[in-house]
This record gives structure tokens, C-alpha cells and sequence, in this order.
């Protein structure tokens, strides 16, 4: 038995952490048996205790819940939904986060599901454990389950009594006594089936679920793959936390291919969407990207600054600059758009990286003689010098051939390198081409003209 | 009683006009009364019956289809999957199409359904007379249709009956006697309901429906703002003709994504997808766009050669024109994708435009100022001169000021103008902005340095 002396003790130390937001040293203090835990908890204030709480292993978790008095219990439940509380955890970095809370005993998430309301249950997921754009942020609590022992008339008669309550009933899911996974059954099936065939007997046990830390692009993408209508989530031990349904699956779609869009403007999307956020909020979306594009641009002027000595001679080659680097620029910008897109649905993949780097070499280079054969013929009408006229339509046809395999060739790198393709900006594309084309340029001009 | 010499000349005329592939003319040649016209679909060699069954008016076609023999009836039906039928009317234009080609029965279109698997049915799309990207395209005939004098009882069994060839038993449409769409209810509903409650009083009545006719993505909003499973689709009578299935909407929303990605960068889509086409192809689909922004490229040569003589004196000026440039179209692409994206998903409309041109303008001018300061600086480090330097930073504050609010203002206006906002391609934007800033740029630098 705990003497008194020791848990006032540990009663200081732990408000003494908690008043300087020690939370890591806290979280090591917390050790004792779960039953001195627990003791230590129903003595503590009653709005600590929920951040204690989630401060516990998974393990002692599931222990000291089961420890601690019914009211302290309700208690704890309640604090799921304090602001102070979510205010603490909201603040923590993601990586603290990770460190410092656990997941939840899959009881406890069953049980804070009956209290809250969906948008309580959302606006809870910081503290519930779960990281943004993951299964857990975007998955439902509200859905049907049963056991494995019941008979299609007993699945249906729960479904009656619970289901008004499910986000949907399409797709029922079998557990057991401590809530595993075992299988799912849809409603169509149940419904077509005889009223005494066993649930066991017509379930689908080789089913497709999802984790809480899953991202929710892949889960959008099992979904769409399967033609799911709802896909069941799992924490660690493989217990049924939640549903995601394919009305959210939708929204990640769209969400997912505007981020996307976004990026390859350059813009960084705000966590609240771009609509919601303040001019100064958006400000701070776009400079950086434009800051980084502006030094990158700056190796333009020192290269057309070398050639100070070929221009003065031959002022009428800058004359040509904007049209060949807006060129190659947009024939980089496609192909890159193109690769993006379809790394993006899955519809090109990084093993076909060298038939695709192929094919648009070839497109490139054809685009490049056309261009190139009527930039040529505009030099000249414009300026009337053939030589002059010879090294643009020569250097429209290189650019837009790197260009284009520039293109196509660095969202390939960026994915190989294990990043997403769409942080490839188009700005980005188009700088580094211009910086090319430029080099280009000089070196033909300075080779036949210098 | 129609004479047998009439029925001949007819005959003839008919047949000749098939020959002569004179289908305008046909189609106006057939407005005898129902019962002749019968007569000379029975008459005719099997492999024309469709193709003028086709050309009927819809009411004409009701009535002809009752009248023809049933070994003519069955087929008429058949020929909707015939390969040189399918051919004809593939290759007529979509005007003419339009115009020769009525509605479908739904009568008809209910026997084709039986008849087909659902991949013939899409096969068939053209001559069912449903064209590209509308609902009556992805819709799907695989339905549980219900009375409203059944009871939940009869519906279970009706679902049990024919629920295992449907695409969804989820929603479930109340039609009448002549197939008119009376309401909708949900698996949900019926499960959740006593056995004796009639269908009548527990289904919706005031229910969203789409014509076959209707944009895809117009559908697919309704699915997504109503979290629907389903939506029932009818023809211009109210005839339930099929549904579309939320599994079909995923698919839309990411084809319809992809299309407006690579419109942006100015690749023209292909019907059957990027990946599947052919180099060749997708040459032809990217050229168009490239010489258009060649043709207007060529603008800023003229620009530039017009001050010859200004850069004749001061070299050093060419050297800011790619970053300058390069800038304000940066800072152009992402005003107009933000715009552009926000129109697609409907988080802004046109009403709103002059609050975000506002708001646009006001962040261009901090990204301008912050940028103009930057530049200004590293221009004096690149060549010494001041007033260079000046020259340089004013152009940056007024190209990227102008650049967002273009890149605002032109996807406005388009939407206005009744086209999609998504047409304003972001090499568009880029380029409109290399020609304003040239303009700007040696206007400043002409009054301060010429």
C-alpha cells in the first residue's frame, strides 16, 4: 500500500511540473504502479486530470482508468472537452506530441464516442492523439457493430435499435469481446441473405482497414480503388476505432487535388484553407516562394551581365531573350504538369520513369523544330539579319528540348527521393529553364556571332 | 390502310437516302403516320431497322415501337449493339447528332437495360443519345425500382428478389405505371422501419434528381453538398432512365481535376486520357497552345527592339528583363490559380470579385514592395548605379502589383463571360504579364534615365 507522506510527495512534484509545463519530465514521473497512479489522480485537481491522463502509457492507461472512482472516471471523460486542456496539447509541436501522448485504449475511445457530439469528437482529435490529414483526424465514431455469434435476424434487429445513431449503415463491423477486428459485412449482404444465416458464416474477413496515423490520400485512395462506401480503422492492436466514409473521402479528394493545383503556383495552402485566411495570413503563403524564385532569378542577371561586352556589339539578341525563356518555360510546364498529375492518381509510376523521360524527349524535340522553325523566320522579318536569325531558331530548338526533359525528368527526382512531386512548383520549372535557356543562348550567339 | 405501291416508292426513297448517307433528309422523309411508318421498319432489311428506329421523333418512336412485329422489336434492341450502327452515329458531329437523334423512350431504354451488361451499355452511350461528360454518360441502369402502394415488407422482398443485379440497394426510386420518378428512399430508411409501414408515407418526395443531359460535374456537386450514395436520373418526361453512383462521382471529381491541372499549364486534354495517347497525339494537343503564346511573344521582341537606341546607351538594362519579368508572372500564376480553383469548387463566385480583387491588389502591393526593396538592393551590388537600381525596384513594385491584380481580374471575367474560368491557362497569364512589364519597365526607365 502507497503511505500518504510518498503520494504528497509525488502530489507537488506533479503540480510543481505541471506549473512549469514540464510536460516531458512529468511524463516521466508518472511511473508508479497503475494503482498509485490512479490514487495520485483522484486526489489531484479535477482539471488536471485529463492531461495526466494522456500523459500515461497506452498500457497504464487502460489500467489506471480501470482503477481510478466512477466519478473521477466521468471526470476525465468530461476534460476530453476542456479548452485549456486542447489549448496545452494544441500548442505542443507535432514532434512533442508524438513523444508525449499515446494512443488511446481503444475502451476509452469507445466510451468518449457515446458522450460527444461528431463536431465534438473532431474538434477533440488533437487530444484524442490523432495528427492532421491522418484516418483518425477524418473518421467517424458512429457506426454499427456485431459479433460474430449472431444471426442475420439478430444483425438486423441491432441495426434497428442503433443504427439511427451510425453515420452509415451500409457497412456493418464484426468485433469481438475486446473489441478486435475480425470482419465486415455490408448491409446489401445481410439484407439478401437468409434471416438464420450466421453473421460469421457471410462475413468478409479478408477486409481492406486502415490505421489512425494512416494519410488520408491513401485512405481516399483504397477507397476509390475498392469502391468502398465506408473502410474501417484500427488502432496498433488492431481494434475497430472508428469508419472513415466515402462523403469525407470525397472532400480529401478535392481537398487533396486544390492543395495540389495550389502548390504548383507556388502557394502554400493554409491549414484553414486559403478562402478563410487574412491578406497578411496569405502574404506569408506566397513571399517565400517568391523570395526563393527572386534569388534564383538573380543567376539571370549576372549571365546576361557577362555578356555585356556580345550585346553592346549586338543589342538586338536581347531583343529575343523574353520570347525564348516564356517558350521553353511553358513546354517545361507542361511536361512537368503532366508527370505531376499523373504521379499524383497513379497513373504513371517512378518505374516507368525512363519510357516517359523518352517519349517526352521526343515530344520536345518536335515541338522545338516547329518553334524553332517559326522563331526563326520571325527573326528575321524582324530584324533582318539571317545569322542572328539562325542562332534563336538553333537555341529555340536545345531549349525546348531540355526544357521539356527538365520537365519530365525532375518530379521523377523528386519522388525518388521520397518527396511529393507537387512541391515541383511550375515557377520553379520556369526559373531554372530560364537560367538554362540564358546560358544556351550566350554560348550559340557567342560561338557564331562573338 | 397505306397502298403497297406508296410503301414501295417510300421504300425506295428511304433506301437511297441510306445509301447516300443523307441522314437530314431521312430523318424528315419519316413523318408518315406511326402505323406506316411500322410498316416500313418491318419491311426494311434488318441491318437499317435501328438506325431509322433512331431518327424517330420520341413520341413517333413509342408509338412505331408498339406497332412494329415482336421479331422487329427484339430486333431494333439488338441493333443498338451493332458495330456499324454504332459507327454511323459516332461520327456524325455532336450538332448533328443533336439534331437527328431524340431522346430515347424510356420504355426502350428500360428493355435495352435488361438486355445489356453495363459494359455494353456504356459502349452504346452515343446511339442511346447521351453525350460526353453528361449524367446519361456514367449513369448506370442497375436499379431497385418500387411502388408506392408497396410496404416495407414487399420491398425487402422485392430487394431480395432483384438486389443482387443492381449496382446499389442503398437508395431505392418510387416510380408509377409509366416509369415517372415519384421519389427516393434510402436502404437505411426501409431497414430501419416497421414491416407494415407502406413506402408511400415514408419516402421522399422532395427529392434531387439530375437530367441525362446534365453537366457530370454538376452532378457531382449535388452528390457531394447532399453526402449522397446515389442520384436518380430521368429523362425530359421525368422517367427515372438510371442513377449515378457516388463510386462514378469520385471518379469525375478526379477526372475533372485533372482536366482543369493540365488546361492550366496549357495542355489540351485528351478524350481517352494523357497516358493512353499517342506521342503524335499528344503533340497536336500541346502545339496549339505554344504557337498562340509564340504569336503573342512576339510582342515583347517588337518592345524591346523599339528601344534600341535607350539600350544601346545603357546595356545593363537588358539584364533585370528576366527577372523582372520572371516575377511579375510568378506573382500573376498564383493570384489566378487561387482564383481559378476557388471558382472550380465554388468557394468563390463572381459576385465576390471585387472584394477579392481588392484584397489581391493589397497583397501585391506588399509582395511588390518587399520584393522592389530586394531587388533594388541586389541590382546596385550588380552594377553601382542608383538610379539603375531605382529603375529596377519601381518596376518591381508596379509589374507584380498589375500582375496580381491580372491574374485576378481575367478569371473573373471569363467566368462572366460564360466560359470556364480554367481556359485562363497560367502561361496566358505569364505571358500577358512579360508583355505589360516590358511596357512598364522602359517607361520608367525612358523618364528617368532616356
Amino acid at each position: 500500500m502507497i503511505s500518504t507522506m510518498e503520494l504528497t510527495a509525488h502530489m507537488e512534484e506533479v503540480e510543481n511540473l505541471l506549473e512549469n509545463k514540464d510536460y516531458h519530465r512529468l511524463k516521466e514521473s508518472l511511473t508508479s504502479h497503475p494503482a498509485e497512479t490512479a490514487e495520485l489522480i483522484n486526489q489531484l485537481a479535477p482539471e488536471h486530470r485529463t492531461l495526466i491522463f494522456r500523459l500515461l502509457s497506452k498500457d497504464t492507461a487502460v489500467e489506471v482508468f480501470e482503477h481510478v472512482d466512477g466519478a473521477v472516471q466521468s471526470e476525465i471523460l468530461s476534460g476530453f472537452l476542456d479548452e485549456k486542456v486542447l489549448g496545452i496539447v494544441d500548442e505542443m509541436s507535432p514532434d512533442d506530441r508524438a513523444r508525449l501522448i499515446d494512443e488511446l485504449p481503444a475502451s476509452v475511445v469507445m466510451m468518449l464516442r457515446k458522450r460527444m457530439t461528431p463536431e465534438e469528437w473532431h474538434s477533440t482529435a488533437v487530444l484524442l492523439g490523432y495528427n492532421d490529414n491522418t484516418a483518425g483526424r477524418i473518421m467517424t465514431p458512429e457506426f454499427v457493430d456485431l459479433r460474430d455469434h449472431m444471426t442475420v435476424r439478430d444483425a438486423l434487429k441491432r441495426i434497428r435499435r442503433i443504427g439511427d445513431d451510425s453515420e452509415t449503415i451500409y457497412y456493418l463491423y464484426v468485433i469481438d469481446e475486446t473489441r478486435h477486428l475480425l470482419g465486415a459485412i455490408s448491409l446489401r449482404k445481410v439484407v439478401l441473405s437468409e434471416m438464420d444465416t450466421m453473421i460469421r458464416d457471410i462475413m468478409d474477413t479478408d477486409l481492406i482497414k486502415v490505421s489512425t496515423d494512416d494519410d488520408q490520400e491513401d485512405v481516399a485512395r483504397v477507397t476509390q480503388d475498392y469502391d468502398f462506401l465506408a473502410v474501417p480503422v484500427v488502432d496498433k492492436e488492431n481494434r475497430l476505432v472508428g469508419i472513415v466514409t466515402v462523403d469525407d473521402i470525397i472532400d480529401v479528394i478535392e481537398e487533396e487535388a486544390t492543395e495540389d493545383i495550389l502548390k504548383g503556383s507556388g502557394v502554400e495552402v493554409a491549414e484553414k484553407g486559403y478562402f478563410e485566411s487574412s491578406v497578411m495570413n496569405n502574404f506569408t503563403k506566397r513571399i517565400g516562394w517568391m523570395m526563393l524564385l527572386l534569388v534564383l532569378n538573380t543567376l539571370t542577371g549576372s549571365i546576361i551581365l557577362s555578356q555585356k561586352l556580345l550585346l553592346e556589339g549586338m543589342v538586338v539578341l536581347s531583343a529575343f531573350i523574353p520570347i525564348l525563356i516564356g517558350s521553353g518555360g511553358n513546354a517545361g510546364a507542361q511536361s512537368s504538369t503532366v508527370v505531376i498529375r499523373g504521379l499524383a492518381i497513379g497513373e504513371i509510376d517512378v518505374e516507368s520513369a525512363m519510357r516517359i523521360i523518352l517519349r517526352e524527349f521526343v515530344l520536345g524535340i518536335s515541338i522545338g523544330l516547329l518553334l524553332g522553325l517559326a522563331a526563326t523566320l520571325w527573326a528575321f522579318w524582324l530584324q533582318g539579319d539571317w545569322t542572328v536569325s539562325f542562332v534563336v531558331g538553333l537555341s529555340f530548338i536545345l531549349v525546348i528540348t531540355i526544357a521539356t526533359t527538365i520537365g519530365t525528368f525532375l518530379p521523377f527526382l523528386v519522388k525518388r527521393m521520397g518527396f511529393d512531386p507537387a512541391l515541383i512548383a511550375t515557377p520553379l520549372i520556369t526559373t531554372t529553364i530560364d537560367v538554362t535557356a540564358l546560358l544556351i543562348y550566350f554560348m550559340i550567339a557567342g560561338y557564331l556571332l562573338g
